[in-house]
């Protein structure tokens, strides 16, 4: 990782570290503070960081606003990991099993709250304009969390659909982060865009390669069992390409796979990994995913800026690519 | 009612009612659209129109923050009644009861959002300070929301936390709204100052009354019944004061009504009045009532504006304390 994204996630954690925190009333702000020191790998406020960099922003000034998109981050966890009945997160027991779902609900709107107090704590000439990016982004992470539970419960869901659901749910947050770095640091609306629309299809393609990584992955890279989406039936990038074109046998052997009550998980993962191989999903999945990651790294040659700078970004996106966590 | 006040609550709802409402995903609009329309006395943007007309304020200007507060009202009864496990909203389904849990959740935290976007729609020059006294006051009425819930499981709870959780939870957000309408209109501080502490006083009064004629309120004018506090143990001012007073037989009689699992809901009504009468807390309770009452007057004298304008301040508190539902 380049030593400059490095500075700014040492920054981030030191400054959550050291962050004041209100004792009381204790069921309401101790979880925060458990959830800010789970750790995490900060990409969004490195991000924002960078951004504010490259457009030779502040640090102090972008500092708030990084830690405002982080608390943000963290809040939709909270409240996403009640939605999901997710008990862990990373490693660690989630807020509304470690307390109760009513602790995580409060708490997680105090964090809301927070991020928009930090966003708008110091009064600058772009203030309006950055939190009508963060309000029109923080209410598409709704959207897309809800089109996720909504997709749970849909017999189909097309890939155009799935692709608009990622994007909302996972991809306007980075884009987001990066605007808001560029616009504090009084960038052109021109870079402000180009560097929005790199983070928007980064995020995509980093969200595909999840979907790919699930099965396709080394197990002990991914540091999760491999082909857990497959065993519940998660309607990811793969399943859906693969709903889409399977016809005759294909189409008969998948359904069965995903109606099946004897079958054990093994015995699932490779029957529905020889389908994909037949269907060819795991190229196809590549061939999109490489799509949105070359539509990222085209808005960032658009962006008028020092060049060297920008290449941390280019290292910043390939790394994200070929993460192995 | 004074017709200005009537006035702009009809302002209010006609603007709610022809609110642009996004359609998807349904589950997430639609939810909001029904809390919206379930009606409310829209006490709180009614006060910030009041307070932004008293300093000669733009209504157009102000309507935006008006819907901000009293959205904002909203979402907090969305997560309060999953907390409260409440399953009626003026008499209809509480949202969490009509779709379930997960869409409460999300639907309030979209009209949280859409609050702080209604707050920031336009640029004014007094933005940043309207944003500081709402995220202050929004975080106020979560800290409110957790004492309440924190004091249901406490043994004991002096008279001082009772009214400090009312402060939070009911009286800040009458006192911010007040204060938002006056700050956009640039009133100067020791007005803005002073409008927010006739509202947050007369807030605790109101909650006060609120507590007083759950047991001592004519029936048919309350509209529910009578002692539910009582029947329910819950800690009031009321049951804080008789606790913090009685000694002997009626500490002892108090004792056995909130424990006793044999007492009728009638019987146990008249002995835990009864003892409220001996201790005469009725009494020390209306005074409680008219010291705060009587403080949120001495604000609104403080305020130099316009005295008949002032009227209508002081008739909306005392409809407000004379109310019958």
């Amino acid at each position: 990782m380049h030593k400059v994204i490095s500075f700014y996630i040492n920054l981030i954690n030191e400054t959550l570290k050291e962050r004041v925190v209100k004792k009381e009333p204790a069921n309401l702000y101790e979880p925060i503070d458990y959830t800010l020191k789970l750790g995490g790998k900060r990409i969004r406020p490195a991000l924002l960081m960078l951004a504010n960099n490259l457009f030779d922003g502040n640090d102090k000034t972008a500092l708030n606003s990084a830690l405002a998109i982080e608390i943000f981050h963290n809040f939709t966890l909270l409240h996403d990991d009640i939605m999901d009945e997710a008990p862990l997160r990373r490693g660690k027991p989630s807020v509304y099993k470690k307390w109760n779902t009513n602790v995580a609900i409060l708490s997680g709107d105090v964090m809301l709250i927070e991020s928009i107090q930090l966003l708008s704590k110091k009064n600058h000439p772009n203030l309006h304009q950055v939190l009508s990016i963060f309000n029109t982004t923080a209410i598409q992470v709704c959207e897309g969390q809800q089109l996720d539970m909504d997709f749970e419960e849909l017999p189909n869901v097309s890939i155009d659909d799935y692709l608009k659901m990622i994007e909302l749910k996972t991809a306007v947050l980075l884009g987001a982060s990066l605007k808001i770095g560029a616009v504090i640091s009084h960038a052109s609306s021109d870079n402000s865009h180009h560097i929005y629309e790199f983070g928007k299809n980064l995020g995509i393609a980093f969200q595909l390669m999840d979907d790919i990584l699930d099965l396709y992955g080394d197990p002990e890279k991914v540091g999760k069992r491999i082909g857990g989406d497959v065993i519940s039936n998660k309607k990811t990038y793969l399943l859906l390409k693969a709903q889409e074109l399977a016809t005759g046998k294909a189409k008969k052997d998948l359904e069965f796979c995903l109606s099946s009550i004897v079958l054990d998980d093994n015995t699932k993962i490779e029957k529905v990994k020889s389908i994909f191989n037949t269907l060819n999903i795991k190229k196809l999945a590549l061939e999109e995913m490489n799509l949105f990651y070359n539509t990222a790294i085209s808005h960032l040659d658009s962006v008028d800026a020092n060049e060297s700078k920008k290449m941390v970004f280019e290292q910043f996106a390939k790394g994200l690519m070929k993460r192995d966590n």
